[in-house]
């Protein structure tokens, strides 16, 4: 036994029982002292809710006020943090000084857990990144995870649970890998950073809900494909594996995260189909189709300047002292690529009463009063990343005034044609801020544009398409670079890094030699 | 303090609590006496649900028989219309003789409540009618709810809540007016005979579920766009008020409505997407369109004679009393367009055992025994009124057999081909009788044709689309005529009425002259 | 009174009340003895849940695992088979010896009844077969229900409720029937069966959930023209009742019936749009279509013999000796056609731990131990039955191995082309299997080429797609032939049959002779 697993994917129930309704305002009587606190956060004077007494105060269920729903989350969340530090304590008196404690999370980034202040009570995170197979077999949501799981605690992670066969609480998405998928997928993994792969499970069940959730081996326990293919991928790494664990990052691109923003600006949501995460996840795949190696941050991370370009998804709901790091972020020269409605309102939900986008208006250099939806996705002007069709601009669009901020597009509408992108100098970095909802094709041009800006590109974003690259430094200080063809095709690139050879096959790779991948297969270039 | 709001919005929750189901057993003892009234006209013994005595009646919850949901509903109705006499009758006891008392409706017209009954207890109604903005913006549901709220005591009304800027419990649908909208809707309550127009409400909120219903100024509280513009109308509604309050309308077309026939048909609909409102609305529609201005009147309104053409939506659920008042109507002189099923159900939602439309079957001059629904929309013949491709009729089609009526239009139908619009002249009226639901362009045909034969066209038939006119008599004696422009685009047409001038610009009026309205902008000529 | 209907279209409410509860506790008391019975064959190890004793098991509330579901299900169905069988218990010791007693099914096939089971308590099983009316007639929905009620005791059937006028619990479905159609329907039930024919009901409701759910006369009271045509037909059988009464019926093809298995696969389904039922009615629609009258046999039937061709939907769930039945029948002789999925799990709704097919692997000639979802259907090939672009497999693939099967027709992926569907002679019998979800068109064409091998097939086969033919022996031994025209078209065929007449025309009908039939009108020939 090497470690402890403290629990599974746990998640807060959100159920408003007695017991959960009474340990909140526990929390609030502590928080805030006296009730006549929350009554001006939450603004309860609005329908005649202001509460003289705690006992006053409605429980969770019905309640329609943000800064309420906002505060209960947060209990929520550390509920279940309390509960795994709790866990984790209690093993700690029990187990060995060489064994470790874990968790493990779901794949994605979570609205419903704060994962900094989990991970902050464990040895190593875990992920369960399960994947799309066949032809929807890419990195994206393994990486998604793998990044979020690495900067938890910047270190290296491991994989609890991941697609061995097929996977499913019932018999509809049935779709085993493809010949060399499942190999391709655990390579894919470490060169995220993760130290260990393994399969939720052995063999599949033959009852309960998870009869069709199928391990390494079929109902009938008898060897077959995947078990082939499990037992060369081992056999590799029984002879790699020293040279592959403990790969470090040095990332200079970081994605913010602020669960409050996703949950604040889910209470008033823009549209039914862009979020939070909707543009968070546009500007992971943007950096994705850059190749381009992202960490997450945590808004109010007081370590921002280790990057040097920040991309920042709808900051809706944050305190003056998040905005103003970010502010002193940009003055110290940073780059930050910002989304519209960041600034809005404070850490209780609360809209600020001063000009949007309140304590970011001097970096952001523009201030708003008004703000439409869009019925319809509107074209932008001028097309400087030459994007044709899809300068466009959709869901939202903030009437945004430029004081000291360039107009980088802007919308044509006769009635008003706001500037849609801008973008600012602020000190000696830069802050490009997007008052809309940018087309998936737009983002990554905007993003390549403020990378390049930063000196952080290459020939990694002239690889094709179907070529992803990772690169870390091993344990034995190696530079490594992961080369994955995510494809049905064989794939051709021409290999730009120092002399060294492939870890896999030993064929020598030199800088500027033509470089073969097979269908569904990798390679991985240690230099000398 | 000129007045009293004595509540806001008022509903009926439909709860069956178990005070509320205790209430309503006491109305039936009450209403019915003895259990055995119930028992015949809801027809419980079918399924054997025959009542002995009046506890062994089910309470409302999983109730099926339509007679017992309609007097349920009719019970809410009378909750909120006794709840607010109460509240009224409490004011009055503290108020000043010269304050009034009012309560505000939502805009549109409701089957949940009995608007006319809630009326008779107030001083003057108030309507808040929001509407759709930018591209979106005419009069049609703004002149609905004002034309509803007029009728309900043949006076004027006040708006007590309207748009200022963006209106929504989230920021979904953010769509604040363009330039000059604003405006062109305050003069666009006046003209329906609005007394006064308030927002909801000053400043926007910046907590709470109403966040997004901004105000007059937004977040920030400084002046803005829309605090511009309602200072401008302010300013000439402080010079011309005098001219344009009060303004009193002598219209000669009504609408009948019948809350027990929309919630009657409920029960029993013959669509999903057709209702009793979807036609109520498609009449609306027709005579707005027509630039014809209509008044409601409830179903059983002893003074029908006051108008000259009455359009009928489904009158599904009606007394013998209630027909018998419409077909002495006709025969009197008016003018009667009728849609399918009326006559069908009495007030109890049970289906007479007599041919149907039963009392009606004499002023419609048909009857009929059997249906159909259309799974298709089915051509007519002829196209008397030239519609082409929508001389249709959908949804239902009653297999009519004329006794003294003539056909207008016919289904084509190789099993049957019954008339789908009929017209009856019975004593000195007509009925003209829709047997199916037409397509609006027919609908709208159907009913210009009437209004023409009731000798109620004239000039405003011939107005562009876009531009909309209202008549009054103003507190002066004088009559107004209000043009307004729902485009974007300048429109022009000729003045047609007696010599005045426009009391926004002082340009004179002459009759046969050509008027000019720019982009949302208005003309009020008042005559000499 | 010549009969007692016990109770209408009785269903378990599957309502878990803690009566139930306990009830169900009792039942696997009973059955299983020792709790660690269920611990076993419905896996309850897994996620924690064994039972020590049997109050810790958990109510039916929540309950995912299938072991439990099935069980739950299946004493559901026992619940409604014991009210039955004591309500029959209870009138048999009242009623006269010549009176018998009914009980009614609502149309189709049910998989939460046992209907097997309830027979066995009746004297005589009842139908209620309403079907689509006006364009939409055919018999296939009044042969199902027809085909499965005398199935049950393999005798003669009563319609005790089908459609006379429009139908519905309220008015967006009424669709009268054309002329002739009544009396069409009236043929058709006797065609398959029927002794009786009674409509629900004599006259329209006037109140209550079903006023729209007509009867024979309409809500007027009045003749129309539904009694009309029920007057006609009631005449023609006053005269031929007794030619037609007690049909005899020998059908040679039989539809495998499974309840578990439509049950135990709706909690692991492999599609949102193919289910169970699906593949059952997809087979039947393919004998409708081809003129082969089919009886139904419950999974476990010990008299399979009696039928030369076994047409299997997804037998999913069964024991061992279930399959062992099905794999002896075709040793026998038998010719089976088997679709996917059969074999997989247990009568506990476990998963074998063995290959699939499990016991069915010697009869179907392969094995398999994995599969696949289609995101979109696939192409077959060799195209055998040259139905072009219909030769396609869709929802689910098994990658089937061969052993002794030969395969007509595989997948063309490029990463796997497995078999789609074998055939395998096995003993005196072969199995055609279908490891996929064919189109309408193959199913068919694989299911007339098995009749087809059986001996089967015949002149039936060649009546235009508009007629339906139903063969029998009445009681005075002739043999009838009723040729049915679901048409508005008149149609016309070759009669094949020996010489005899049409006993509604009494016109003679002789081999090879042309005969026509009147629009939904039909002939029922006698023969000599």
């Amino acid at each position: 036994m090497i470690g402890y697993q403290i629990d599974n994917e746990t998640f807060p129930t959100g159920v408003p029982t007695p017991y959960m309704n009474s340990a909140f305002l526990d929390r609030l009587k502590q928080k805030y002292k006296a009730p006549d606190t929350i009554n001006k956060i939450w603004g309860l004077v609005y329908w005649g809710q202001l509460v003289d007494s705690w006992d006053d105060l409605p429980p969770r269920n019905g309640i329609l006020n943000p800064g309420y729903k906002l505060e209960w989350e947060n209990f929520q969340h550390d509920v279940v943090t309390d509960y795994l530090a709790w866990q984790a304590k209690i093993v700690n008196q029990y187990k060995r000084p060489d064994q470790f404690i874990t968790q493990d999370f779901s794949g994605g980034v979570h609205t419903n857990l704060d994962q900094w202040a989990i991970a902050g009570n464990l040895d190593i995170v875990a992920e369960n990144p399960y994947f799309e197979t066949q032809k929807r077999l890419d990195a994206r949501t393994i990486w998604l995870s793998g990044d979020l799981g690495r900067s938890l605690r910047h270190t290296n992670y491991l994989v609890t649970e991941t697609n061995a066969q097929t996977i499913g609480w019932d018999s509809r998405t049935q779709y085993p890998q493809y010949p060399g998928q499942l190999r391709l997928v655990v390579y894919t993994h470490l060169a995220a950073g993760a130290n260990m792969v393994e399969y939720w499970h052995w063999h599949s069940l033959h009852y309960g809900q998870e009869t069709y959730w199928k391990g390494v081996l079929s109902h009938d326990l008898e060897p077959n494909r995947t078990y082939a293919e499990v037992s060369r991928v081992a056999a590799e790494l029984k002879k790699l594996g020293p040279q592959l664990v403990d790969l470090k990052k040095d990332n200079k691109v970081a994605i913010l995260f602020s669960a409050d923003s996703a949950n604040a600006l889910s209470y008033m949501p823009v549209s039914d189909h862009v979020n939070y995460i909707t543009v968070l996840k546009q500007m992971y795949d943007a950096v994705y189709d850059l190749n381009v190696e992202p960490d997450f941050a945590q808004a109010g991370d007081p370590n921002l300047s280790r990057y040097k370009v920040l991309l920042v998804p709808p900051l809706y709901s944050a305190s003056d002292r998040v905005l103003q790091e970010i502010s002193d972020y940009v003055k110290s020269g940073g780059q930050v690529v910002m989304a519209f409605k960041s600034g809005f309102a404070n850490e209780y939900s609360t809209v600020r009463d001063v000009m949007a986008p309140g304590p970011l208006r001097a970096a952001a250099g523009f201030h708003y009063q008004e703000f439409t939806n869009l019925a319809e996705p509107e074209p932008l002007t001028p097309d400087l990343y030459g994007v044709g069709e899809q300068n466009k601009g959709s869901v939202w669009e903030e009437f945004l005034i430029p004081e000291t901020a360039q107009v980088i597009a802007s919308f044509e509408d006769p009635y008003w044609h706001s500037p849609a992108i801008t973008r600012n100098n602020f000190g000696s970095g830069t802050l490009t801020y997007e008052g809309t909802f940018l087309t998936d094709t737009l983002q990554r041009q905007v993003i390549r544009d403020v990378v390049k800006r930063a000196g952080l590109t290459g020939q990694d974003q002239n690889l094709p398409s179907a070529v992803k690259v990772r690169h870390g430094r091993n344990a034995q200080g190696k530079v490594l670079h992961y080369y994955l063809n995510f494809s049905g095709e064989e794939q051709t690139f021409s290999y730009p890094y120092g002399n060294g050879s492939d870890l896999l096959t030993n064929a020598s790779a030199r800088q500027g030699q033509a470089f073969k991948l097979k269908p569904w297969d990798l390679a991985i270039v240690a230099e000398q």
